[in-house]
């Protein structure tokens, strides 16, 4: 419950010069997600937001799509023998009639008879699994200059990183530039999932009209997470794998990577850019 | 197989100036691993080691400790309906003899009694888990500048990541500083897995004598599968978490964060840094 950060003592050195001293961590602690009471999944994560991380879990794995699907959402009480309340276990209860998927305990496990497990399997599960497919009409279309802009927004807007180095940030903003909500996590997937989760609560999904900034990496579940609220356009500070590309090509949505000053590289959806077609090279 | 990169066209936007190129791109696909036939977990990676990569994540739980213990590992090669091999599912058959233990379908899932589902429990379980505590004797003993060499030599033996930026690395130096072994990955867990399963593969576990460097941040995680391997030192370029520094003071591990430069921050263990004792301050 709010515990973002905890204090340590550390030795620090300096070019030789020695001194202890305290130091501010980001907290990590372990957070197991139930659904209907069933144990669904457990994470590593900075506690706080628990239930926006739970709900935006739900979100990615296609569980859920509005905020009248949850019934509620609580800290299990009696998650221990003593019955003592870790607040490291949140159930989450789904609506009536709103039926339970068969997921299985696993993120991102999809299998088909053709492949077995392979990463076409996986973008197929998105695909098939997306409650919102990205419809963004007119398309979103957001300058170089307005993107270049959003990583200093980003860590401004981070409260906590500049105390511990050691929190994944993940922000949306609308595709005028606005910053809309951020959230820092030791786990990237949990900022993304936190985001989502709070947007769901507000009655926000989809995010059709917004643009997701992550600290770090795309990997492909960060683009599975954007597809699957909606978000037209993922921005990562760094590099992408292949088949965040590949997902991001299949289903339509804007891939940047490498964004870094001025400079960024659109490894899909570039109809959303507005530049010049390129000359084709290399 | 090997497929550590991947080519895809990219978009690049520098300062104004837009070209479309080639681009490498780290290659990602999900890895099934199986134990005695059972699926066991899976975890997204960039391909190759991926025989290593299962024996280092067994270690890592506390299955196995030693080569012997292991009788194969295959890539199932009637992973699909059709009988193909995907190279993405591996069975690892225990010797016989071996115990299977009751390991669950997620990582680091511990639950006690008396707390539930907490960091206390966490560090617990690896205590209890371990098949190899820290026992190097005489301690191993490493200075400010053998440590601060370090990631200009992990950097420079890294392979992909110059060219994809996508990459996740461990390294495994000597005492002496000297290079041993450096494994890159998309998932940092998996880089070192990779590295922890090639050293039980060689008959080297425990690795009592040795340095984990890793690039990035220093997560519970990684700390685990450190004293797993009974590694006394585990460096990280960027921050630890509060629940890495709390399992590495009650295991004896020493964990070096924000190693940059001629600085560096010694979280735990710090009988291993040879420094003067620090005067307290703050």
């Amino acid at each position: 419950m709010g515990r973002v950060t905890e204090r340590r003592r550390v030795i620090r050195i300096r070019d030789g010069a020695v001194s202890a001293r305290p130091d501010t961590l980001v907290a990590e602690e372990p957070l197991e997600i139930r659904l209907n009471g069933r144990p669904l999944a457990i994470t590593m994560r900075t506690p706080g937001d628990d239930f926006a991380l739970a709900a935006g879990f739900l979100v990615s794995e296609g569980v859920i799509a509005a905020a009248d699907e949850v019934q509620s959402i609580v800290y299990c009480a009696g998650a221990t023998a003593e019955g003592v309340n870790t607040y490291n276990v949140v159930d989450v209860k789904l609506s009536p009639g709103v039926v339970v998927p068969d997921i299985t305990l696993e993120r991102n496990v999809y299998t088909t008879s053709s492949c077995g497990l392979c990463g076409k399997a996986s973008l197929d599960a998105v695909r098939t699994q997306a409650r919102f497919p990205i419809a963004d009409a007119p398309p979103v279309r957001v300058t170089p200059e307005l993107l270049a802009s959003l990583p200093d927004r980003l860590r401004a807007a981070q409260r906590v990183f500049d105390r511990t180095g050691g929190l994944h940030a993940a922000a949306l903003f609308s595709e005028e530039g606005e910053l809309l909500d951020v959230r820092e996590d030791v786990g990237r997937h949990n900022a993304v999932d936190k985001l989502v989760g709070r947007a769901l609560q507000d009655g926000r999904l989809p995010l059709s009209r917004s643009v997701l900034l992550v600290s770090g990496r795309a990997s492909f579940e960060l683009a599975q997470k954007a597809v699957m609220a909606g978000i037209p356009l993922l921005a990562a500070v760094s590099a992408p794998s292949s088949l965040a590309v590949d997902l991001a090509a299949e289903t339509g949505l804007t891939l940047v990577g490498f964004l870094r000053g001025a400079s960024m590289n659109v490894y899909a959806g570039e109809h959303r850019i507005a530049v010049e077609a390129p000359a084709t090279q290399g």
